[in-house]
């Protein structure tokens, strides 16, 4: 199964596919840079490069970051806008969509619900058998979120049988 | 010219599609009704519902109200997603989207930026020929929004000259 995890942010779009296989390994990561003149050019590039990846990949399920508040309320509303054309795009491919709260990912990565970013980027690297993940922590975050939406609970079980 | 203003809200989408030729009129309006069980549907249905709208009118320039800020951060959230699927359905038409303000819509409308919402809803009918607007204020305010996106500075000026 081909797992495609979204980090929706203002400035940039982190993405991580995944394939599942009994083990987990990473396909792709990224970020998709968004920052445009106004919200029309700004939504059309985030969908775009979004259809890309899934034309290219072909993800039978993708996981997606909820989000619940924003300091900059400016900000929150931007993000929201960006995630409401992912999730059309997505949508109209017909690829089930999780959404996932900061918690549950960090709960199905690290087998610990308030885990901190730094923990939750190195056991995403090692779920991945990967050396580092480089680049923005965006990218980091949206392959989180893929493992999350990938995790069934035996899976959970086991990651927490392992702490 | 045809326009096409959108009222975005969680649980209705207010439409009003307007002709200008030389005087203005109401071609349609009415709610979209989305309140759905999950993100992903109510998009889905937002996006496709907007699509038969332009389908059926083909617009030359659509109008949408600006989101500041909300009292209810969670509502705030889910308008900001249905409003960027909105837009992302619009670009993609490469239809021209006008971004207005509370108080560009009601100085458009009225003559007056800080107009309450009763007397734009009256002088929105009045601009439109219309004895009444029915069914909900969200259809009202969408012909409010598409009236103000064709307002060029004459169109405004008129406006202020007659009050």
């Amino acid at each position: 199964m081909i797992i495609l995890g979204i980090d929706p942010g203002s400035i940039r779009i982190g993405y991580g596919l995944i394939k599942t296989n009994g083990g987990l390994s990473a396909l792709d990561y990224g970020v998709i840079e968004i920052k445009r003149k106004n919200a029309a050019e700004l939504i059309l590039k985030a969908a775009e490069e979004i259809s890309k990846l899934i034309k290219k990949y072909h993800p039978d399920m993708a996981g997606i970051e909820k989000i619940y508040f924003s300091k900059n309320v400016k900000t929150g509303i931007e993000v929201s806008q960006t995630r409401g054309a992912i999730i059309l795009e997505i949508a109209r491919q017909k690829i089930p969509i999780k959404e996932l709260s900061p918690s549950e990912i960090k709960l199905a990565v690290t087998g610990y619900g308030l885990a901190d970013k730094k923990a939750v980027a190195k056991m995403t690297a090692r779920l991945l058998s990967l050396e580092k993940i480089e680049g923005f922590d965006d990218a980091s975050d949206a392959l989180a979120i893929a493992i999350a939406a990938s995790a069934t609970r035996t899976y959970l079980n086991n990651t927490l049988d392992e702490n």
